[in-house]
């Protein structure tokens, strides 16, 4: 096998490929996507734009496979989730909040593409960017069913709506995030995952009116 | 004084005023600032270029007197919360989550120009937001610390960085809102308030291993 050419093109073709997507990810991040042109991407590999088009295309297709990247990845890390013995719910909220941040911090550029971009992909393409988006709120809210169920979480607060809070917390962390800059990875991480679970879980008895929905003693 | 003519008039150029602004946002928010052109704003209100011109100098004062609007009203629900008596920390933060989600979502175009646009105003403009900005965060973190002072909150936890996952929580509500779709606008901000008070408020008595920081009992 290993005296095998075919395999050492194969390899060859898959780091030239990896190379043009990461090429790709960095000009739609600097630039937009709507600004970036294949030629911006071309000059960032130091290819001439034709040798390009014997990988890709169209530039479309480039954001079509950054968006799925992050689809998988995402869907990875629910898996893993899932996979994890022996946790409560809320354990398990507070896993996937810490696992899928620390993918998305180590795909901030992907992800910032993902959530500004995926809109510009073809009807049938954003159709199922949409399907992956739903299943991955329904991921979250079954979890906060689940916590709900085991008398852990306020039965009568809405997991879907509160899946969307928490998966928005995780948005703004990604957007907001600068390597290098205010605290930590870690503790960033520690926080949103603290802030979203704990936002999630604590059961209130009374329905407080709004505006004013902590007893004096708080 | 009623018969005064000059307020007539008075009364009429802030009418005009104001419908100038409020063009100049619907234009902004439909097309982004970048591609927004004052002869779009002129056509909204079926003006010629020449006669908007009587009311701005560029396309760029309109973006600062959005962005000011902005500012000021988010003062005004920040002296609308410390005028409150009689509150405890929590409840004050309850409270200020509550009022400012309100604003925010009567004024849902403004604020999305605010958070994608801001960085387009001159040099001394921008820095002016950045310190109001930086003054909102400041304001959302005393109210944190002042309840960590009073045993409300975990004293170990980083009031700047809570103050940031409570403003990111709203944003993100702001971002996704959409009128007559989804939750009701009072549902939605009762939700946002539950969740960010009890994000920040739960106080744990041990520093919990990442990825697991919960008791098997939660």
């Amino acid at each position: 096998m290993t005296s095998d050419p075919a395999r050492g093109l194969r390899r060859k073709a898959r780091k030239r490929d990896r190379e043009v997507l990461d090429a790709a990810v960095s000009v739609f991040f600097e630039h937009g996507y709507d600004a970036a042109s294949v030629q911006d991407i071309a000059d960032r590999l130091s290819m001439l734009k034709g040798s390009l088009y014997h990988y890709i295309e169209t530039k479309e297709d480039l954001l079509h496979r950054i968006v799925l990247e992050v689809n998988e990845g995402s869907e990875a890390v629910e898996r893993s989730v899932v996979a994890e013995p022996d946790l409560g719910p809320l354990q398990r909220l507070d896993l996937y909040v810490h696992r899928q941040l620390d993918y998305n911090l180590s795909h901030r550029k992907q992800i910032a593409i993902y959530f500004d971009d995926a809109a510009r992909l073809s009807p049938a393409r954003r159709r199922d960017v949409q399907y992956r988006l739903a299943e991955n709120e329904k991921f979250v809210a079954a979890l906060i069913h689940a916590a709900q169920d085991a008398g852990l979480v306020d039965p009568g607060l809405d997991p879907a709506l509160y899946a969307q809070l928490v998966l928005g917390t995780m948005v703004w962390v990604n957007r907001t995030y600068r390597p290098g800059r205010g605290p930590g990875r870690d503790a960033l991480i520690a926080a949103c995952a603290r802030y979203a679970v704990h936002g999630v879980a604590a059961v209130t008895q009374s329905r407080p009116a709004p505006g004013l929905a902590f007893d004096r003693n708080l």
